[in-house]
């Protein structure tokens, strides 16, 4: 939250972070080639007015600093020049300051002893303040303001200059393999190459891997560099780039890898080693247990989850390194009991969305969108933070209107030309035509959430718009899915008939959103999510929500047997972050290919790390009831394991949980508690900074 | 056109136009303060998608620039960084080129012996193009493809360098006056003050005036500029931009000033001249006459024009150096009568628009808003270029869209908060009230002008939408606003009822329109027109269509005495250019007063010039009559003059007509014409190539 009383640096809500996006989104490389995203990038308003209106007991100088050119006025006089320092007189004035920056965000930062620029500020892009013949200043009542948007910039770090943090590693082996080294990292790893003490003129060929065949395969490892020393001057192959030589080269772009095939052609260095680059996050939730192996995919979950935290929530460091919805909403979820980094969610979402008009889906994919509603809500109920609800739901209504305005006659969405109907990885088996189940799940749980947040925003005549076309939609789904003879929803209908496929998509979203009865739940649980026959997922990404909508039935010993196979399994084959798909059937550098590439697969991939969440959601048991863990409840459950003990992180706090075979104990630092009894359910008040502890 | 067979740079229709128009927009200052525009300032797509498909007989190299990191894919397989030189193998291949740019527009450059950049190219802001597990690329056939936009930069002219011309020009005389020197260039002119030689330190005041007095009022001139010489360095006061000490100072932004008043604390100019900077553009059209004061008023009509007609068509060179939507619909007109330069007049068209979503009118501005729509028929029909329709109909979907969600229930257009109402300048007489005839007027020749770009953008389902939308309207207006009593449209309407008053805006309209009856327009003539009682226009821009309105009735005599008394007016007043206002009844510093400031008048302002359009189209008598000259018609009428003659550009060539008191001459170098005969009206066939004269 920017809400402090100290002075920050702040921008129109959602530019800075389409920017930094832009950046970060584009930094893709493919062997050597900028790979940028292929929906449509937006930026930000280049022209801003920020305004304030400051009452002051006395005369008060401040310091104004911009990103850009700027201008302004105090009572709507126009002041010479661009100040740094100005006089503001005793009393009541307005304040404002227009700024223009074609390449960055226009960005402000004002400090006085009491005016300082924060989120209080107001913001807009177009203040159609005109003046009449007589110099009359127009009614700018229809404008739109915004409270401006701004993150912990202090005065000396200006936004457009942010970067993560660097820490310097060594290679932790190396081996001479044909003309060239082998450098390993020891595990999964991620940033910018150095090369030191290189003696010699002539190229230097880099190739990264995530596993030592990559590095190793010049003609298909996925990324790469090559450089040129030249008596003064060090060229970047591929951009052009050039520097002048130093002892000491640091590579211009970041790269994952744990290998590093080095091959010089004249120019040798001396040393190679790594500036680590990373989000200087802070490990808040915590998870230990009596098995060892399940601690261990904890940990190895929330390494992947450092690595791919960065400034948004990318999917894989490998490849795309770009933010994706889908994966993202996982992201954020894992975020919530690990390091409750809210402004990366929110940067996240800013970036997701982009600009209006809306074009495309998010990501392209109809399935992203939704998604995207859905993350949102989540926010809020983790951190509470409504003003974020209120400033980002004008663009969720112009996404949900681009939405309906692709349904079809049943109020339902099929894929059109230009959607990617994703749903999951699935090696071509998975029928994209007509209404997919799943799709008319998310639509109807996003027109829930545009319900909600409506509210929130209070924009109350939203609410009973969406409320109904969810309520509509919702009635439908049963009746057009579900089918007895199934015991389930079948995966799609096309032209109004139920195909004869069925799949687990539709039905474990069902499960955990609540539209199946109790009985129908029951019946998916064996016909579907315990059913062998029914085609199997691959990739952590629906493996999470499978195993939710099992713990969500109560199945958590079975979970844990899943959790321990799956991710155990991802071990035992060496991996030290988890992986973008992981199929037990595969082996060997089987598990490094797709996309019809032999190392395409990204062995460090966010969706990989889903125990994170299931262990604190659904084994520690803490979730809110109330937004902000105002209120929250804690349902732990051994699910096979001895004992186990964790912390999940609040917004202002943590809740520690501990369990064995007899006693649970809870310690809340905020909110209202309530402990479910592992036996007999029943409730029991946690108090505020007291151990609670039960014996059963 | 960019249809040569030379390599030119290519970027996204409309993004380069916006975004140098941003540029322009922003040079905007009030007394050293930065004024940029109060409405939305648009951005260019930060990355696009370039492509082409080629067919070679033979291998070809290519050489490659690109402003913006780029990529470059052959038939679909990216290629390893940023080459400069490509060699494209013989055959048919798909060449996409990817260009990502945050502060410039991304553009292209490809030159080949075959393969060359230039508007044939496509490119996008998002080809959603993604590849399934498999490495499949999807299906992009719904892709939205624009032909690439392009003007004439060659290999080594940079897109974002681009810069008009200058000239250095001494001032011509020079006087003390109080503690400083007064300069005078000996006319109104534009461009970069020059100091040379300067001794001393300290600081340097320039005052810049349009007149002498305000260059002498340091309190209220309009533009200063305030600059500090210390030792080595020169410090822009207003900016705070410094730059090493030099000989030759020249100031950072460009003023508007026939007169610099220039004061010295310390350090002193041995000289004192200006960096005049113009648009090289061609005077293409001329005009003379037996009466010299005529054609010192066309004369100072195209120097006006020529000092407004810069990056884009701006509305006056001292304040705003806006363009605004209305003032460019006149240049426009003016320019095909003067340079023909329809490349300004693309620009100034994109730029006014921006991009979606619309969230304003034109400028904030109702009226704007259609004149906006009507100017890119205009366009049309006389330069022929269907491509620069079929490229901007989209926008002007949306923008008629905008529109019509604004409308009431009688379909009619009534200010709301946000909306100017504009119409004219006129010290508060105007009634801006409930539907204004004028802006109903505006509305259907915009919708009507909306069906014929429709079917020139070939989006044939259009065209009867909006033929019926403007002719519900048109059927609307004599019942609505004719009022029988008053011989004549009544100003406006206020909750469905007539108000008493009559102004010229509607009558005028109408009348060129062809939305009057010829009854009607003879009754209009007369009670509105040649009717002292109604209220007096005192802006040339409104006496532009005021005039043509009689041209248009064939009162060219009335309208030659209007020109003389007017213009001839503001001669007599001293004027090197002609005025945003003149009001013959006010006297001397009375004329250089506006908007509640004693300099706030604009003395050089573009719909000042209209005696460029009317004595072109309604003395020469020339219009196109095909779009694109393909057909023409000249009829001649001397109004009160012994002789005149001039030349007429058309697109590729020129109309010079010829004309006495007994004798018509016309000559022309394409299209097919016709001359009307001065007395018989007969229709004569005019002759490519071959003089046609005739004797009456």
């Amino acid at each position: 939250m920017a809400m402090t009383s100290k002075a920050t640096w702040i921008w129109y809500p959602g530019d800075y972070e389409i920017w930094l996006g832009n950046k970060m989104n584009n930094r893709r490389t493919e062997r050597g080639a900028f790979f940028p995203p292929f929906w449509k990038t937006d930026s930000h308003y280049v022209t801003v007015e920020f305004s304030t209106v400051v009452e002051l007991a006395e005369a008060e100088e401040i310091y104004i600093a911009a990103e850009g050119i700027f201008n302004l006025k105090l009572d709507g006089k126009l002041q010479f020049g661009m100040p740094e320092k100005f006089l503001l007189p005793a009393g009541k004035h307005n304040l404002n300051i227009k700024v223009w920056n074609q390449a960055t965000p226009p960005a402000l930062y004002v400090e006085g002893k009491t005016v300082k620029t924060d989120s209080s500020w107001r913001v807009t892009f177009e203040d159609k303040e005109w003046i009449d013949e007589s110099g009359k200043a127009s009614d700018t009542s229809a404008t739109i303001y915004q409270q401006a948007g701004a993150w912990n910039f202090g005065r000396e770090e200006r936004p457009s200059a942010y970067k993560l943090c660097r820490e310097e590693l060594p290679a932790v082996a190396v081996k001479e393999v044909e003309g060239g080294k082998l450098y390993d990292f020891g595990r999964e790893t991620f940033g910018y190459l150095i090369l030191e003490g290189v003696e010699g003129n002539g190229e230097v060929a880099v190739y990264y891997g995530e596993s030592p065949e990559e590095a190793c395969d010049k003609a298909y490892c996925e990324t790469l560099d090559r450089i040129r020393f030249e008596a003064a001057t060090i060229t970047d192959l591929a951009t052009g780039a050039t520097v002048c030589r130093t002892e000491r080269y640091v590579f211009d772009n970041s790269k994952a890898l744990r290998y590093v095939y080095v091959e010089c052609e004249g120019a040798v260095p001396a040393k190679v080693s790594l500036a680590y680059e990373y989000a200087p996050v802070v490990y808040r939730g915590s998870f230990r247990s009596s098995d060892e192996e399940l601690n261990r995919i904890w940990e190895i979950g929330a390494y992947t989850m450092h690595l791919t935290t960065r400034e948004f929530f990318i999917d894989g460091i490998k490849r795309d390194r770009w933010v994706w919805s889908g994966d993202a909403v996982q992201s954020y979820l894992m975020n919530y009991y690990l390091f409750f980094d809210s402004e990366c969610v929110k940067r996240t979402t800013w970036l997701l969305r982009g600009k209006d008009p809306v074009t495309a889906h998010t990501n392209t994919i109809m399935d992203y969108t939704f998604y995207w509603f859905i993350g949102i809500y989540d926010y809020y109920m983790y951190t509470g933070d409504k003003a974020f609800v209120k400033q980002i739901y004008p663009r969720m209504q112009t996404m949900m209107a681009y939405v309906l305005g692709r349904t079809n006659s049943r109020g339902m969405v099929e894929g059109m030309t230009g959607d990617w109907v994703f749903v999951d990885w699935a090696d071509g088996y998975l029928d994209k035509k007509g209404e997919l189940a799943i799709e008319q799940v998310l639509l109807c749980k996003s027109l829930e959430t545009m319900a909600l947040c409506a509210a929130l925003a209070e924009v109350e005549e939203d609410v009973p718009t969406y409320e109904k076309l969810a309520a509509e939609l919702r009635a439908k789904l049963m009746p057009t899915f579900w089918s007895e003879a199934k015991a389930a929803m079948v995966h799609n209908c096309v032209e109004g008939k139920q195909s004869e496929a069925v799949t687990r998509y539709a039905n474990m979203f069902a499960t955990f959103f609540g539209y199946l009865t109790p009985q129908q739940q029951q019946q998916i649980k064996d016909s579907v999510l315990l059913n062998d026959e029914i085609l199997k997922i691959t990739t952590p990404y629906m493996r999470f929500y499978e195993l939710e909508a099992l713990c969500v039935l109560g199945e958590q010993e079975a979970v844990m047997g899943e959790m321990k196979d799956y991710w155990g399994g991802m071990l035992r084959e060496g991996a030290t972050s988890f992986w973008e798909k992981y199929n037990p059937t595969e082996s060997g550098t089987q598990h490094l290919a797709m996309y019809g590439r032999p190392y395409g697969k990204s062995l460090c991939h966010a969706w990989g790390a889903s125990p994170i969440y299931l262990l604190g959601r659904y084994y520690l048991g803490v979730k809110p009831t109330e937004a902000g863990y105002a209120a929250y409840e804690v349902r732990p459950t051994l699910g096979g394991l001895a004992w186990m003990e964790g912390t999940i992180p609040t917004p202002q706090g943590e809740i520690r949980v501990k369990m064995d075979a007899h006693t649970v104990s809870v310690f809340a630092t905020e909110g209202r508690g309530t402990l479910y009894h592992p036996t007999t359910g029943e409730p029991l008040a946690i108090e505020c900074g007291k151990e609670l502890t039960i014996h059963y």
